[in-house]
C-alpha cells in the first residue's frame, strides 16, 4: 500500500522549544567492532576466513563474507594488489544483504514500488592499493559481497579483511535476566531483542534498512518492548518530542518525523498513528513519571484526539467515511478502516483522560471518558451485527475490525472467540499482513480472556519467521509466502523492522 | 599493441638516495577553481547554466554539464531535494568525458584490452540532502553527465551547482610570449601548450586520465617542449631521479615507473625507452647545468647505454634480433624494430658522449663516439639497400626504420626525401600510428632539410586532430579514422596525452 495521505500545500511550522530538547537528549550511539567475518565464499566455494587475504581476485570474481549475524553499522574492508603493479584502478561492487536471498536478486531486475535507491550496492575505484576503505554510509547487512569489476591482466585484488563497526543506543546491560524455559519462545524473545537493538538508534527506527525513520504507530510497539529489556528512555522521550515539536500548523502529528538535515514533519497523516500518541505519552509517564515531559506534551497530546472528536466526527458519534480513510491499521487495499480507527480513537480517549488525571485537569478528564463511552455506544449500536455475533464495517467481516473494537472494550467477551474465527474463517475478508496487526490481534485475544490461543498464535506467526529463517524479525511475513514480497522484490524487503518484536513483551508478561 | 616484455621473478631494488632527492623536490600543484559549467543540457535540451538549480530532475533524468574546456581535478556537486520531503536515498551515476562521444559509449559494451577501471564512471547514494558532495579522485573531464538511477515518488533532485578544482604543476607565468601570426600554427601550439600543462603533475603524467604514469619515451618529448614553455625544471629533474632510483638489479631502466603508493618500476622493459635516458639528462643539463644532477644521474645513465652494448649487440655491431623486440618506437604489430633501435642507440651514444664531455671523462668519452661510429658503419651495411635507395629491415621497408637512422646521421641527405616517400607509399609497410612517432618523422624530415615537407606534415596531422575536434592532443590519432580507438571503444582513449604535443616546440623553434 503506498500512503497516498499527502497534505496539500505543506508547510510545517516547527515547535524551536521542544526540538532544541529533543536534540539534547540525542542518545549515545556505542560501537562494536567484528573484525572477520565468520565464514567466507569465493565463487560459491566456501573458505576459511584466515585464507581469504591471500587469494587473488580477478576481474568477475566474486567473495562473499558473512558476518555471521545481523549487523548495522559501517564496513570497513582492507584490500591490496598481487601480481605485478597495478597499474590501473580496481573497480570493486559491494553488495549488502541482510539475508542471502538478497543476493539473488538483481538490482536491475527490480521493479518494484519503493525506490530502489534502497537497494544496498556500492560501487569504487580504487586508484592506489593498498587501501583501507571505509564505507561512508552506514548499512543494515550480515552478508558482503564483493565483485571484482575489473584489474587489468597485470594485477589481481587480495581481500585482507573486512570489518563492521556495528552501531547502537540500546544497552544490554539494562536487559532484566529472564529465564525461559521453552525454547521456542526463548528463541522468539532473542531475535526479538536483538530486533529491537538494531532498531534502537539516535531515534527508534521503523528499520535500519529502510527507512530509518520514526513512525508514530511504530513508536508505541518500540516503547513498550523497550521498557521490559532496554529501557532507552531518552531515546524514547526524544522521539515524543520530535512528533511533538513537527506538529502542523493545525495540531495534528504527522505519521513519521524525518530528522536529516533536521527534524521535519513528512507530509503524511495518519489518523490512527496519530492517535497512538496520547498512548505512548501514558506509556512512557507509568514509566518515568517525567514531570518535564507531562508538562510539555500534555497539550499537544491532547491535541491529536481533540482534533479528530472536532474534524472527524458524524452526527452520531463515528468517525466520519472520509476521514477514516486517511488510516493505516494495516496494510490492504480492501480493508474498511472506520470501525478500527474508531477503536483507536476509543483507546486514545482512555489514554487522554489518564493524562488528565495526571495533571489534575479533572473536568478535560471527565469529558475524554464521557465522549469515549459516547463513542463506544455508537460503534457498538452501528457496527455490531447481531445475527452475526461480530462487527460489520460497510459490510465487511474483517478481523482488524473485531481486534480494534475489543482493544476499545466493545467486544462481548463471550462472542470473542467466535467473532475472531469468523472474520478469519472468511475467505473473502481481508487478512492481516503486518507484524504490527498480529501484536493487536494477540492483545485482543488476550483481552479477551483467550491466553492459549494468543501463546498459539504468536508461537505460529513469529515461530513461522524464525522456521522461515528469520534472524531479526522482518516488516512483512506471510505464513503462506513466507519468501515472499509485498514491494515487487526481497532485495528491499526489511527484515529488520521495529513494528515486528513485540513477542519479546508479550512473552516476558503473558507467556512466562 | 600490449606491452608484453615482463621480467620474470622482478624483484626491483630502489635506491633510497636517488628517491629521496625526487620525493624533496616534488612540486606543487596549482589549483584553479572552475565554478560554473559554461553550458548544461538535461534531457538533450540545452538550458542556462543559471536556471539549472531549479529544475527538479526525475528517475532517468541526466544532466550533462560543459565545462568548456579540459580539467583535470576534482569534482564538486552541489545537490538539493524538492517535492516532499527526501524519503529514501538519492541514487547518482556521474559519468566524466574528455570528449562528448565518451558519453556516447556505454560501459558494459565495451570489451578491448584496456581495464574497464579507466572509466570514469562513479555511482552514488546520498542519504541526506542538501549535500555537498566532493567526488574524491582526481578525473580528466570537460563533460560531467549525471543521471538520476533513482530518487522517490515523493521527491526529485536538484543539481545546484558543479565545481571543478583543477590541478597542475605548469606555470603560465613562465611561458614567454610568442608571437604566432599563423592562425592554424597558432591553433596548434596553444592546444599543444594545453596539454602539456594537463599533463605536468607530481610526475610527468603520460595522460592525466590514463595510465596517469611517467614514460621515460614521453618524458623527453615532455622536457623538450616545457623548456620553451613552462619550464617545469623541478618536476623533470623529479621524473629524471624516479627513473634512475628505481633501477633493475642490472642496472636498467623500466620503461615506467609508478609513483603510487610509493616509486615502483613497472615489471617492462623497453630498449629504445631505456637509451632515451642520456638524451634526455643531456638536453636537461644543457638547459640547467645542474651539477646535482649530473653528479648522481651520469653513471645510472651511461648504464643504459652499457647494459644494451655488453648484452644485446651481435658480433656485426648490429642490435641481435630478439633484444630489439623488446622496444617500442611505435604502435605496431608488424614492424621490424632493429634498425630503428639501432638508431635510437646511436642517438643515445652521441648524448652519452656529451655526457662524458661534461664530467671530463675523456676516454669514455672516445669510446662512445668510437662505438656510435661502429654502429653506423654497420647500420649502414646491413640496412642500405642499394637497389631500393633505402633502408630496410628484415626485407621490410618501413617509415620508422628511415626516421630512425636518419636521426642517427646515415640517411644520405640527397635520398632522405625519396626513401621517406617510398616507405609512406609501400601499401603493405607498417604506417605510424601515434603522435609520439610523428614527431619523429617530423625530426627526421628536418634533419634532412625537408623543412616545408615537415610543416606540411604537421598541419596535417595536429591540424587535423583540431579539425577532428581536439581540444588537447591525442594519445592516437588516424587520419583516417579520426573517431577510432585501437582499444576497442573510444571510452577509454586519453585525449590528453604527453607525447602528442611537441608541436608547441617544432613551431617555436623551425615554423616561426
Amino acid at each position: 500500500m503506498e500512503l497516498i495521505s499527502i497534505i496539500p500545500d505543506f508547510h510545517p511550522l516547527n515547535d524551536e522549544n521542544l526540538l532544541r530538547k529533543a536534540d539534547q537528549i540525542k542518545p549515545e550511539i556505542s560501537f562494536a567492532d567484528h573484525l572477520l567475518p565468520k565464514s567466507c565464499q569465493i565463487n560459491g566455494k566456501s573458505i576459511a576466513p584466515e585464507v581469504l587475504a591471500s587469494l587473488p581476485l580477478r576481474r568477475g570474481d566474486q567473495a562473499v563474507l558473512d558476518f555471521g549475524n545481523h549487523m548495522v553499522g559501517r564496513l570497513t574492508l582492507l584490500l591490496d594488489a598481487t601480481g605485478s603493479h597495478q597499474d590501473a584502478p580496481a573497480h570493486l561492487q559491494i553488495d549488502l544483504a541482510e539475508i542471502r536471498a538478497e543476493l539473488e536478486e538483481s538490482p536491475q531486475d527490480y521493479q518494484g514500488w519503493l525506490s530502489s535507491s534502497w537497494i544496498q550496492q556500492e560501487r569504487l575505484h580504487l586508484d592506489t592499493l593498498p587501501a583501507r576503505v571505509e564505507l561512508p554510509r552506514r548499512y543494515a547487512f550480515r552478508y558482503v559481497r564483493v565483485t571484482v569489476l575489473d584489474t587489468s591482466p597485470k594485477f589481481q585484488l587480495l581481500l585482507c579483511g573486512a570489518q563492521c563497526r556495528a552501531e547502537s543506543a540500546a544497552d544490554w546491560k539494562n536487559v532484566p535476566p529472564r529465564e525461559i524455559g521453552d525454547e521456542e519462545l526463548k528463541k522468539i524473545y532473542d531475535v526479538s531483542l536483538k530486533t529491537l537493538a538494531d532498531c534502537t538508534q539516535q531515534i527508534m527506527e521503523d528499520g535500519p534498512k529502510r527507512d530509518r525513520r520514526l513512525w508514530l504507530g511504530d513508536l508505541r510497539l518500540q516503547a513498550l518492548v523497550s521498557y521490559g529489556s532496554f529501557r532507552s528512555l531518552k531515546v524514547i522521550k526524544r522521539c515524543l518530542y520530535l512528533f511533538a515539536g513537527t506538529r502542523f500548523p493545525d495540531g495534528r502529528m504527522s505519521a513519521n518525523v524525518f530528522t536529516d538535515p533536521s527534524p521535519a514533519a513528512d507530509d503524511t497523516y495518519l489518523m490512527d498513528y496519530a492517535l497512538m500518541y496520547p498512548i505512548v505519552l501514558e506509556e512512557y509517564l507509568q514509566e518515568t513519571n517525567d514531570a518535564e515531559a507531562l508538562n510539555d506534551l500534555f497539550e499537544p497530546a491532547l491535541e491529536q484526539t481533540d482534533y479528530v472528536l472536532r474534524h472527524c466526527l458524524d452526527e452520531k458519534g463515528l468517525i466520519a467515511r472520509d476521514a477514516a480513510k486517511e488510516s493505516f491499521i494495516d496494510w490492504s487495499d480492501t480493508l474498511n478502516r472506520r470501525a478500527a480507527v474508531q477503536g483507536v480513537l476509543i483507546c486514545a480517549l482512555d489514554a487522554a483522560a489518564a493524562l488528565c488525571g495526571r495533571k489534575g485537569a479533572e473536568s478535560r478528564r471527565q469529558e475524554c471518558l464521557d465522549m469515549a463511552q459516547r463513542l463506544r455506544k455508537a460503534a457498538k449500536d452501528h457496527f455490531w451485527q447481531k445475527e452475526e455475533s461480530c462487527f460489520s464495517d460497510g459490510g465487511q467481516i474483517a478481523i482488524h475490525t473485531q481486534v480494534w473494537l475489543t482493544l476499545a472494550g466493545i467486544m462481548p467477551q463471550e462472542a470473542a472467540r467466535a467473532a475472531f474465527e469468523k472474520a478469519l474463517g472468511l475467505p473473502d475478508a481481508p487478512r492481516m499482513k503486518t507484524p504490527y496487526m498480529h501484536h493487536y490481534y494477540i492483545m485482543a485475544l488476550l483481552r479477551s480472556g483467550l491466553r492459549d490461543e494468543a501463546e498459539a498464535h504468536l508461537r505460529a506467526y513469529w515461530g513461522g519467521m524464525i522456521r522461515a529463517g528469520a534472524a531479526t524479525f522482518w516488516e512483512c511475513y506471510d505464513p503462506d509466502d513466507p519468501a515472499g514480497s509485498p514491494y515487487g522484490g526481497r532485495i528491499v524487503n526489511s527484515v529488520c523492522h521495529s513494528w515486528s518484536f513485540t513477542p519479546a513483551y508479550l512473552i516476558s508478561r503473558y507467556f512466562i
